[in-house]
C-alpha cells in the first residue's frame, strides 16, 4: 500500500513557493527549507516508482539536453527524471546543428524553446562560462516568452557547471541522509571533502565547490583538504564560511588528508584540478594557444604527481570514525590497481564501498526530477496525492493490462 | 476558456479531403483551399496548447527524421511538432546506419517504416536530387504497404529540398497572416524577396523559390530581386508566373535591390547561390572532382563578394511602405558587425525585428504538426473538437495530477 | 473486429512461466514451448496493431541500448518494438559517454539501469567477447536490484552476439510459420543455410550459427553447406546436432552449395566468415597487432575470391523443391551487379523475392516486442484480453480523438 502522506505531510511544514517556476543554478540560492522540499519530493517520486504508480506530470512535452562535455551518468539521470514526469529528451547536439558563427546564445535559447518544457545543460570546463551561458540561455527564454515568442517558460537545470553541480552533490546529500536516518542528523556528523590524486589533469572543480557549500548548508562540520596549490573558487569558500556561520557548524581548509580523515563520519576524496590553472587554462583556449594548453597540461600532471600520496587507503579509513566512515564519489573513480596503476582510492576501500556509492549515485535521477516537479507543479502536494490516488500503473505487470485497477 | 469552434468552423467551409492519407513536397500541389486548411489546423492546435489541452493523436508512434544537413531549427521543430502530437521521433543517422554500398532506397524506405508514420526529410544540397529522393521514399513505403510488408504508410513530409522549403514558407506565410490580420489580408501586398550578400557561399536555393511560388499563390505582389548570374530554378519562376496570373497579382523579377525594397510591405532579403553553380557543384561532386569544387566556392565566393552593396542596411529599409516594412528571415541571418564583418542585415536593422523574427520561426512546429494532423485525422474537425473536449491536459500544472479534471 | 482468443488459446497450451523476468541471450536456451509462445505474442502484438489497438504495457520507462556496430535494421525494429510497449529509447553512445578506462562493467550497467526496463545490446565483431559482455551485463543489474540500488531489473535482449543472433532468426522463423501456414508444417521441411561469396570480408557468425540452432529445433531437415576452411563454431553444431536428434528431423554438413539446394524448401545464402579468422582477429585486437589485422584482412579476401561460384543464381535456384524455394537473407544482400561486381546472389533472384524478403524482416520488431512482452507480462494472456478490451486507440485516425471509443 502506497502512502504519500508522510511526504505531503512534510511537504506542508515547508516554505517552497518560489520554486514554481523557477529555475535552479546553484543550491546556495536555495533556501534550507527549498532544499529540503527537493529531498522530499525527491522521495516521494522514488516511493510512487516502487510502489508502480506512474508520476506523468506530462502527457506530452520536451526536455532539451545539451551536454558539452561527455556523460554517462548525468545524461541517463536527466533522461531517466525527465521520462518518468511524461517528458521526451531531444539533445542539442552541437556537432549536427547549425548554430551560425556569431549567432547569439539568445536565438539559439529560443530556437529550441517553442515546445520545450525543461532545459538542461552541462557545461563545466572553462571558469566563468560554464554557469554564466546557463544564465543566459534562462534570461533568453523568459525574454522569449515576454515577447509572446514561446508559449512556457523552460525550466533550467544545472547538470554541471564551473561552480556548483547540484544535481549531484543533492544527490549525494540525500543518500546522507537515508544512510544516516534523517536530515535533522547530519547536523554534526564530520565530513571531510579532500583532494586525491589522479594520474588525470583537469578535473572539474564543481564537485568539491559544490559539497562544501552544500554540506555546510546542513549543518554538517566540514573540512576542505587540499595540497598547497589546489585551491578551490574564492567565492565559493566564502559561501561555505557564512553557512558555517549561519548553521552553527564549521568549515575548515587545511593541507593534510591525515587529518581531514581523522574522526570523520562521511570521507569524500576526489581529484581536481587547481583553479588557477583551471583559469588559466580558459584564457589559454580563448587565445587559442594550443602550445600553452599542452605545457600547462604537462606541468598539471607533474605537479600532480607530487602528491601520490593522497590516496584513499585502508590504513587513511583507519583514521576516521570507528574506522568506518561512509565514503563517497560521484564516480568514475580512479582506483589503484584497477583503472590506473596509483589513483584516488585503494581498490579494497573501493570494493568494500561499492553497493553504496551506486546507491548514492542512484538517487540522482529523483533529485532531477524533484527539480523539475517543484517548478512545474503550482501545488505539489496536491499533485502527489492525486498521481496517488489517480492510481495509474507504471508498468501494468500484474494480471491485468488496465493502467488503472 | 478554449473554444475550438472558430478554427473548425473555417475548416468545415473548406475542401481539403485529398490531404488525409497524403504527403507534402511542394506547396503549389496543394489547392488554395488545403493550404488555407494547414494554416488552420496550425493555429488550432497552437490554440489548444495555448489553454493545456493534449493535441495527441497518437497513443504511440514512432517519426522517423533523416537531416542529410545540419540542422537546428527544423530539427527542433520536427521533434517538437512530433512530441505533440504523440509520436516519438527516431533520427536516422546514415553515419551510424549499415546502409549498404548500393543498398537500394527503396530497402531502406521498407526498413525504417515497420512502425513509421511519418518520415521527415531534409536534403537540399544536390539540384535535381532532394525533392527526388523524397519521392522515391515515399513511393517505396505505398509500394510496401500495398505488399503487405508494412501496416501503414507513413506521412512524407519535405523538411527542405532542392526545389522547396514548406515548412519553413507555410511558417513565413503563417506570421504574415498574425501581421497582416487574416490570410486575406495578404492579398495586394508587396513582398520583395531579395538577395542579400554573404560571405558564405552555396546557401540553398529552396528559402527564395518556394517564397516566391507560395506568396504568389497567397495574392500578394512579390518581386524576386537579385545580381544578374543569381537566377533561381526555371521551373519555379514559371510557377510563380502562372500563381501571379490566376491570382490576379503580380511577379517580377529584377536586378535592383533599392527598386524590390521601394513600398514593399515585406521584405526577405537573404542570400543563395546561383542556381547554375549549384548544378554545376552537384555535377562535380558525383565525378568525385573535389578540385573542380573547391575552384568552384573560390569562384563563387569571388563572385558575392562583386555585390556587397546588397545589404538590408537602414537605408535601405528607408525605402519600403513608411519605412516600416516587415522583415523577415529563415534565420540564421549572416549579421553585418555581428556574425560577419559585412553580411546579409546591418546589426540595428536585425535587433530592431528581432521578436518578430523569433515569432516567424515559432510557427514552423506547428505548421509540421497540421501537415501531419491533416494526413493522419480523417475527419480533422471532428478530431480537433474531440481534443477539446475530451480535456486531457498535457502539462498538469494546476492543482490536481489528474490529465482530465 | 479483433479476437485476440485466437492467441490467448494457444498461449493457454504453452509453458512458459520461467519466461517472466528473464532475459534473451539464445534460441537453444529456451524450450520449444518458450519459443513458441514468442511466435505467438509476435502474431497476437501484430494483430492489435493491425486493429489499431494500443499495446502499451508501460505507461512510462527507457529501454537502453547498445550498439557496438553500425546498423539500421536492428536498431529501428528495438525502437519500434519498445514504442509499441511504450518505452523510451537511450541510447547508451560509448562515443558520448564517459566510461572511464577500466570502469568495470557492473559499474556501467547500474549506471544506466537506475531507471530502465529493458536493454538491447548488439556486439558481434569479436569472438568469446559479445554474448559474455551481455551475461556480465544482466548479472550485474540482478545484484544491482538485489543490493537495494535499482528499483527493477532491466530484461536483457540479445539484438546479436557472436554466437547467436535471436531476434533475425526468430523473426525468420516466424516469416517461414507464416509462409507455411503453421509451425507444425515447418516439420520435415529442408533448409539449406549455405555460405555465398561476397567481396567483403568478416561477416558475422550469429546468422549461420542462430539459423541451424534454431531452424533444427524446429524439425526442419537442415544443411549447413560451405567452402572448405568456413567452419562456423564447434559448439552450436552441438548443439545443431543434439537438437536434430531430439527432434528426429536431420542436420548435414557439406561442401556443396549444389547438394545443398537440391531439393530444399528454403534456402539462406549468405556470407561470414571462418570462425578462426574471427578468432585470430579478436587476438589481433586484443594485442593492437594492426599490421596483422591487416594481412589477415588481405588474406581473408584472397580466400574469398577463391569461392566465387558460391552464388545464388538462377541456375542454382532450378535445383531447388520445385525451383521455386523461399529465398531468405537477412538483409543487406550483395547483389551481383547491383551493390558489387559479384555477390551473393543475382540481381533476378533478389529481385523476384524482393517482398517475402522485406516481410522476413518485418516479424522483428514484433519478435523483439514479445520477448520483452514475456518478460514483464506476469500473464500475458491476461494482458493482451485487457489491451484488446480497453480498446485504447493507437492513432486515433477515424472520427474521434478519444482514445476510447
Amino acid at each position: 500500500m502506497s502512502n504519500i502522506r508522510q511526504f505531503t505531510d512534510r511537504l506542508d511544514a515547508l516554505s517552497f513557493d518560489r520554486m514554481y517556476g523557477g529555475d535552479f543554478f546553484l543550491t546556495w540560492e536555495k533556501s534550507p527549507q527549498e532544499l529540503e522540499a527537493v529531498f522530499t519530493v525527491a522521495d516521494a517520486l522514488r516511493h510512487l516508482r516502487e510502489h508502480n504508480i506512474s508520476s506523468r506530470l506530462f502527457d506530452s512535452g520536451l526536455a532539451v539536453s545539451l551536454f558539452r562535455d561527455n556523460s554517462t551518468r548525468t545524461r541517463f539521470s536527466f533522461a531517466s527524471a525527465c521520462n518518468l514526469l511524461g517528458l521526451e529528451v531531444q539533445d542539442l547536439d552541437e556537432g549536427k546543428s547549425q548554430i551560425a558563427h556569431g549567432e547569439t546564445v539568445r536565438e539559439t535559447a529560443n530556437m529550441i524553446s517553442f515546445m520545450a518544457d525543461v532545459i538542461g545543460i552541462r557545461d563545466d570546463m572553462y571558469i566563468g562560462k560554464g554557469n554564466a551561458y546557463m544564465r543566459e540561455v534562462a534570461h533568453s527564454v523568459r525574454q522569449g516568452y515576454a515577447d509572446g515568442v514561446l508559449e512556457q517558460i523552460p525550466t533550467l537545470v544545472n547538470l554541471q557547471c564551473d561552480i556548483d553541480h547540484p544535481t549531484q552533490t543533492m544527490a549525494d546529500a540525500l543518500h546522507l541522509i537515508h544512510e544516516f536516518g534523517g536530515i535533522e542528523n547530519l547536523r554534526g556528523k564530520k565530513l571531510a571533502m579532500t583532494w586525491a590524486y589522479s594520474p588525470s589533469y583537469g578535473k572539474p572543480l564543481s564537485v568539491p565547490q559544490g559539497v562544501i557549500a552544500l554540506m555546510t548548508r546542513l549543518g554538517m562540520d566540514v573540512t576542505l583538504a587540499h595540497p598547497p596549490g589546489y585551491e578551490v573558487m574564492d567565492e565559493v569558500l566564502q559561501v561555505a564560511r557564512s553557512n558555517a556561520h549561519e548553521q552553527g557548524c564549521s568549515f575548515t581548509v587545511m593541507n593534510s588528508m591525515q587529518d581531514a580523515f581523522r574522526d570523520a563520519d562521511v570521507v569524500y576524496p576526489k581529484s581536481w584540478a587547481p583553479f588557477t590553472a583551471m583559469e588559466k587554462r580558459t584564457e589559454l583556449y580563448g587565445n587559442g594557444d594550443f602550445t600553452g594548453i599542452d605545457a600547462l597540461e604537462r606541468q598539471l600532471l607533474a605537479q600532480n604527481s607530487l602528491h601520490r600520496d593522497w590516496e584513499c587507503t585502508e590504513d587513511m579509513m583507519r583514521l576516521t570514525k570507528r574506522g568506518s566512515a561512509l565514503y563517497l564519489h560521484c564516480l568514475p573513480a580512479d582506483i589503484s590497481g584497477v583503472s590506473c596503476a596509483a589513483g584516488e582510492v585503494a581498490a579494497s576501500v573501493f570494493d568494500r564501498y561499492r553497493t553504496p556509492l551506486y546507491k548514492q549515485a542512484s538517487y540522482k535521477p529523483y533529485i532531477i526530477a524533484a527539480m523539475i516537479f517543484l517548478a512545474k507543479a503550482r501545488n505539489p502536494q496536491k499533485a502527489l496525492s492525486c498521481l496517488e490516488s489517480s492510481g495509474v500503473k507504471r508498468w501494468k505487470k500484474a494480471d491485468c493490462a488496465c493502467y488503472c485497477q
